[in-house]
């Protein structure tokens, strides 16, 4: 382990995300509410650091290297932004600061906040900004940036994306970087002017389309979009959280082959819409049958955008479903925990490992009346062999373990068992809202400060994949 | 499809499990409850089935023969038993006494009975009969009782055994039917004798004895083991809960090598009891330190109890733990998920699966480090290959999806999510008790006929191991 390289690596992206604090910089200067020099320090102290990294020689970094740079990034960097939320006096305790900024990198969108708009314009911008840069990854985003990392990117992207991306992102990573970071702005752009054009201000417009693209969550008003009481623009949003949860990739295919088909033929799109349209069916009708909404037309209304938001692993609030049967709340989780693409700013499962156990159940069963029966479990195109569907059951299976233990742990607070093992799907997640205390209407303000760093490491766990973080924890990983 | 021939085979199996009526029958002419000869009607009922099978001629069943035979014996067999709870006035609604029937012989345990102690007691008799019969397999049981079946009883038993102890069984099928009932016939007497020592009247004794060796639940008294308040009694039955969860075959072959070694040296029983420790260390200490019992002896043998009941998929009760923390009440949840050994009564997912997941999770995070590195899970001596690995993760999904679905269906009715998804948890892992309104002192009198239909299709598919009795749903089944 080389240290000191880690060391390089890790002040370099520390850095470069931090060119990021110029977005909420010159917004406070336009808005001349004072804050301004705050969001310079950050800079000041990254850059400092930075100097000292560019006199370390570079080098390829090896996988634990790669891994350990990776995580220390994710730790660190919110650490950096809970300074700023303290100082700018927004947020007075530090460990409440850095769930707050822990929730916006990971595109959680879980909030300490009970008061939002009490806080300035411009930490809220800085707030909505945490999302766009963590959604898109820490590494996609500054390798886009920046031609500073040599073969070591690669490594280092690697623990941030999922497997079945990875594959294909490896032979030219810096190009597929610039593709996702452009599609990526692209639909961030798109979904301003759709909301602009909707009738939302352009400040809201601009932070809401940061947190819907990066499926974050986090919004300026305390009644989340349920505030601008618009159909029209729930549907923009509806719209652009679904896109969102797409594998951004199929859009660079889709613009280079002038044809949608590379997206919607894609099998997780596929599977995930097919999800969509059963559950916002199924939603639908209970709400109406219930009489929790008397027209079918509204029960679709909320129906569909609770849906979405919970599939897409957003969070963004209409109705407070914790009042809805008991059914449909149950559904919400289940959706937390299936997600989007693999590919997508969307957490959860993901699409491709819901898909391979599907297909792995019916052949089994098949195999049952016909023992000699051989299949192949194939995604898209690709063959799933035997090191890749372990790796799958493997992430299934740490994926739970993890959401069941951050569960005990929390509950052990006493909080009932709802409150603490929704908290716990909705951070391993990255959804954001759970039930019950945690609901679309409560916050996390009242866990205890020792619940909150907990939740703060799950929701790392989950945004870079569980299992790379983990790996820190074995013996095996400090040993040369 | 030969129906003549599953007809054949049904009906004989029906008649032989009629045979168990004859343990109630005598007890009834014993004591002169004047109930007899309601317990001779399913035997001459099924004894003129029996007559009429005996005109079929034999053959080996195949594959989709003996899964609709054993699936249709478990969903007749209590049908039949139902009947005989309705004639004896002990429970006057069909639904609820096929519910009741199902629950006994899934060795579930779960009630609609509201007041136990109000039954004749060659009703309750009979009751416990039904988790002694269903515990060993009506399979097993059949084919130790009788010759009666050909090579077609491997087939039958295919299906009612785990895939781990099938493979070893197949060889020999009578012999180690007939060696599983003597050891499961053995550790009955034992704890009827060690009741009866303890100070317990033998009638409760052969009750108790029943519904612990098969993992079972039932009992005679409305408290259940709380009841005797005897901590002797509590460890006796603990004590066969475990040996219960054990897999039968290991006791024979520590039998045959004079050793106990055979069964503390197997993998599935060190698994389950370090689960056993590390879970009733932690329960006492929560129950301890959070102040629901005052000192640390009470929360020993209150939690060491709940435990062992709940891993084992007992369902006995001693204390209501609906009462203790949150972070218990979900740690008994997850203990019925967990189950026993495979070869044993219990249910859940079983020690085999859950070494699975620890062990590919564990190598799977170590090649996160060292991508070429090639590993292999034993299980026991036993190498695990695509195929059977395939078939364990196929069968988690399975689990959890039906359990997930039960759930879901069950809260439509509108009941809250713990009440709902515990019920589900319950049945399927055949553990009886859940939380909220079916926690330990609570019962499943309450759900709809709809709810307890759908409940006692779970415990069947639960009992059968899910993925044998959905495959009926194929459309492929159906297919010549
Ligand atoms: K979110
Ligand atoms: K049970």
């Amino acid at each position: 382990m080389r240290f000191q390289l880690v060391f390089k690596y890790v002040a370099t992206l520390l850095f470069f995300l931090s060119l990021s604090y110029f977005i909420p910089f010159f917004y406070s200067l336009w808005c001349k509410d004072g804050l301004f020099h705050y969001y310079l320090y950050p800079v000041a102290l990254t850059g400092a650091l930075f100097l000292i990294a560019l006199q370390i020689e570079g080098g390829e970094l090896n996988i634990k290297e790669a891994l350990l740079t990776v995580s220390l990034t994710w730790f660190l960097f919110p650490a950096i932004s809970a300074l700023v939320y303290q100082e700018t006096g927004a947020i007075k305790n530090f460990i409440d600061a850095y769930f707050e900024s822990v929730s916006g990198f990971t595109t959680t969108g879980a909030s300490i906040l009970t008061n939002i708009e009490a806080l300035p314009k411009s930490v809220l911008l800085w707030r909505s900004t945490t999302h766009w840069i963590g959604g898109v990854g820490f590494v996609v985003f500054s390798l886009s940036v920046l031609p500073a990392f040599g073969a070591g990117g690669a490594q280092l992207m690697r623990f941030e994306a999922s497997k079945a991306v990875e594959e294909r992102l490896v032979p030219k990573v810096k190009e597929m970087a610039r593709v996702i970071l452009a599609v990526y702005v692209a639909l961030t752009a798109a979904e301003v002017i759709a909301l602009v054009a909707a009738g939302m201000p352009l400040y809201d417009a601009v932070n809401h389309a940061f947190a819907t693209i990066a499926t974050g969550g986090f919004s300026t008003k305390n009644g989340s979009i349920g505030e601008y009481h618009s159909p029209l623009i729930e549907v923009i949003v509806s719209f652009f959280m679904l896109a969102g949860a797409t594998n951004l990739l199929t859009y660079y295919l889709a613009l280079k082959n002038r044809s949608l088909k590379a997206i919607y033929s894609y099998y997780e799109f596929r599977s995930f819409m097919a999800i969509v349209a059963f559950a916002v069916a199924f939603t639908t009708l209970v709400l109406y049958f219930k009489g929790t909404y008397h027209s079918l037309l509204e029960a679709l209304r909320f129906g569909s955008f609770a849906v979405i938001s919970a599939i897409t692993t957003t969070g963004f609030g209409v109705a407070d479903y914790t009042k809805w049967p008991p059914v449909t709340q149950a559904l919400m989780m289940l959706l937390e925990i299936m997600g989007g693409s693999s590919g997508s700013t969307a957490g959860g499962l993901k699409q491709f490992r819901i898909v391979t156990m599907a297909k792995t159940t019916y052949y089994e069963m098949k195999k049952t009346l016909h023992p000699r029966m051989v299949y192949r479990i194939v995604l898209g195109k690709k063959v799933v062999d035997y090191s890749l569907m372990n790796n799958i059951w493997a992430f299934i299976s740490i994926f739970f373990s993890t959401t069941l233990l951050f569960g005990f742990l929390i509950s052990l607070s006493g909080h009932d068992i709802i409150t603490s093992f929704s908290a716990s799907v909705a951070c391993i997640t990255g959804s954001g809202p759970g039930l019950e205390k945690v609901g679309p209407a409560g916050n996390f303000a009242f866990f205890s400060p020792i619940d909150k760093l907990l939740l703060s490491i799950e929701m790392v766990l989950g945004r870079l994949e569980v299992m790379s973080v983990l790996t820190l924890l074995l013996p095996s990983f400090w040993k040369e």
